[in-house]
């Protein structure tokens, strides 16, 4: 399959129009690029920059075809589609970045781990879970807590369970569908930190590497991305060969976020991996020389991957929707946000705001990290997304 | 007359589709921003980012009235429509931004200069023409060589006529329609540099202004504008306080460019201005903390302004449609442009290239400035713009 190295009027298709679409078709724009994209909600966050959208399913086989016979190339935002159906079209001559190949083994984390561990590459410890009996066996082995995870389709903690005594296992295998749902179990890191790479790696094999990200989540959710990462440079080096090491045996091309644990003897351990551009990237929009967001289209053109340079530390938080409220989306306080030099603020455009939902998120950076993270904080306490006209949830 | 101070949902109308909107409405749907624009050509650049294009002409009032009634706040791209249109809808209680009443005087040259210099403002010295007779007058009062100009409508140095030679009057006057137009006369400034200056001012008066940039004009067409300006503190800040002050006594709301000669004995004379972001200011896109797009936004809708601050001496060069070539824009050298550092490709996605055009731009970031020219220059001599399937002009 040849790559493109052209701008001319040439046409992505995205299946997926969120935030991470949306961010991507205006980094492409810059560049003259067309985008196309395929997602069921047609007023989704990408659905105001695109040149057009297909409405429809994400698992609508039809629609997928329709997306590639009107596209150059096919690239998606999220992992959780049919890759076989995607197989089918690389069979068929249509380019699709990162390859489907790639992203099935990604799609189950029982496989992806396998797949990794096979390859030398350190991750926490797990079982495949057939049934429940199994998971009483892995708390012998293994020990309390442990995580039950569902192999397939889990984001932002949804698919996790932390079983912490032997009293919540059937709870937990009830919850994540155990009877239907494929699973497995991982050992519960205790982590001293959450790290991630955003790594580019292009169609010959070369591959950029941004500054190590630290998060920090509450609830699952991303809530702070920390850039650089206040880790030594041992461990950073070490991360990033990991992360590098990930993309490489995947033979991946595109973006790809490598999520990793650095445990208390500061051990570095795979946690997950994206097949794509990733929420804990965010802060290289304004950040790093070049965005995440572009490095991916460059990478998925075959073109040169652009510098990973940090052009200042950087501070990401996001902009969840409020607690207590369903309803249209209103963000409060930007006024008071934009007064903070170099503070950045994405707003999705999503119609409606629901409880923990991305809604939007707030870059801020500065020459000094520690003052970056208080201006973060003092921006965070500036801005609320509320829903309006709002129903009150039980 | 109400700012806004809000980004839920609020619409933008921006008379003209161009490059300029295109940029804006990046920068604004990263805010959550929706925009309206009102072009002629439905695959003008802005199209392909915007939620809506009302085709239509600049001057066809009722498609300035429709696009008002979609819209939150009305603003504008280039500066050749109807004042009197705007300042009516103003009556009736829409938003427009710069006001109608600084257009109009901005429009014709001759009250614009006549406005600033009764303000003190510093302008060659310049007269109307009311007839050829007055050229003959103005040439035995102030010499030889002397500008023509038509007093409306002119860009990119459309519309005037340096006059070298007595010989030349006659037909001068005739190539700028001097029977039908309105023209007048300004003395040639033997310019030792060209400058200009971005200039934000909110509803308040506040203002921020950007660093100076330096630009290259090659056949009345920008070539390089190079930030910041290599001219003394003193001339520094002459500049930016006649820019200040001209958009103070004009009581403009938004981002204006201001462009500024400095003279063989280092005086700084007004020389055209501009109530809009400008092509002079493109480098703020990546080149500074806040872009000229964002900050014109911040401003018409009363939000605070952003840092003008540099990231990093820039250099932008225009990509002009290549001579010799008419047809369907073609860009050649984009991958090996992209290999530069901190090298940016903007590609506005016109679908014809024409000789001069302005098809895209290239902004360099460097540390240091003489640096940033060399790969400015490295990049315009990778880049090409062509039409393919050309049509080979005489």
């Amino acid at each position: 399959m040849k790559l493109l190295h052209t701008l001319n009027n040439t046409k992505i298709g995205i299946i997926g129009g969120g935030q991470l679409g949306k961010m991507m078709a205006i980094e492409g724009k810059k560049l003259g690029l067309r985008f196309i994209i395929l997602d069921p909600q047609p007023d989704c966050p990408a659905s105001s920059v695109v040149d057009e959208q297909i409405v429809g399913d994400f698992f609508d086989d039809e629609k997928i075809k329709a997306l590639a016979d009107k596209t150059d190339i096919i690239t998606y935002e999220f992992e959780h589609i049919y890759a076989d159906l995607l197989i089918h079209l690389i069979e068929e001559g249509y380019r699709v970045y990162p390859s489907p190949e790639a992203l099935k083994i990604i799609q189950d984390k029982y496989h992806q781990k396998e797949f990794l561990t096979k390859k030398g590459i350190e991750a926490p410890e797990f079982r495949e879970i057939k049934g429940i009996e199994d998971i009483y066996r892995a708390i012998d082995d293994m020990g309390l807590p442990l995580l039950l995870k569902s192999r397939r389709g889990g984001y932002d903690g949804k698919g996790n369970y932390l079983i912490k005594t032997e009293d919540e296992v059937q709870t937990a295998y009830e919850m994540l569908g155990g009877d239907e749902k494929l699973l497995m179990v991982e050992a519960f890191v205790d982590f001293r930190m959450e790290i991630s790479a955003i790594v580019a790696r292009g169609a010959g094999g070369e591959q950029k590497i941004y500054p190590l990200s630290e998060n920090i989540h509450e609830n699952n959710i991303l809530k702070t991305t920390i850039a650089p990462a206040r880790v030594s440079d041992e461990i950073a080096q070490k991360a990033k060969s990991v992360a590098e090491e990930v993309v490489e045996v995947l033979d991946g091309v595109g973006v790809f976020c490598i999520e990793m644990f650095v445990d208390k003897n500061e051990k570095v351990l795979i946690n997950e991996i994206a097949p794509r551009v990733h929420n804990s990237g965010h802060y290289t929009f304004e950040g790093c020389y070049t965005s995440q967001f572009e490095q991916h289209l460059r990478a998925i053109l075959g073109l040169p991957l652009g510098s990973t340079e940090l052009i200042k530390p950087s501070v990401m938080i996001n902009l969840l929707g409020e607690d207590n409220y369903t309803g249209n989306a209103k963000i409060i306080g930007a006024e008071k946000l934009l007064e903070i030099p170099a503070a950045y603020l994405h707003f999705y455009g999503k119609n409606i705001s629901k409880p923990q939902r991305k809604m939007g998120h707030i870059t801020v950076l500065d020459s000094d990290i520690e003052k970056a993270m208080e201006k973060a904080e003092k921006a965070r306490g500036l801005v609320r997304v509320i829903g309006e006209e709002a129903i009150i949830n039980d």
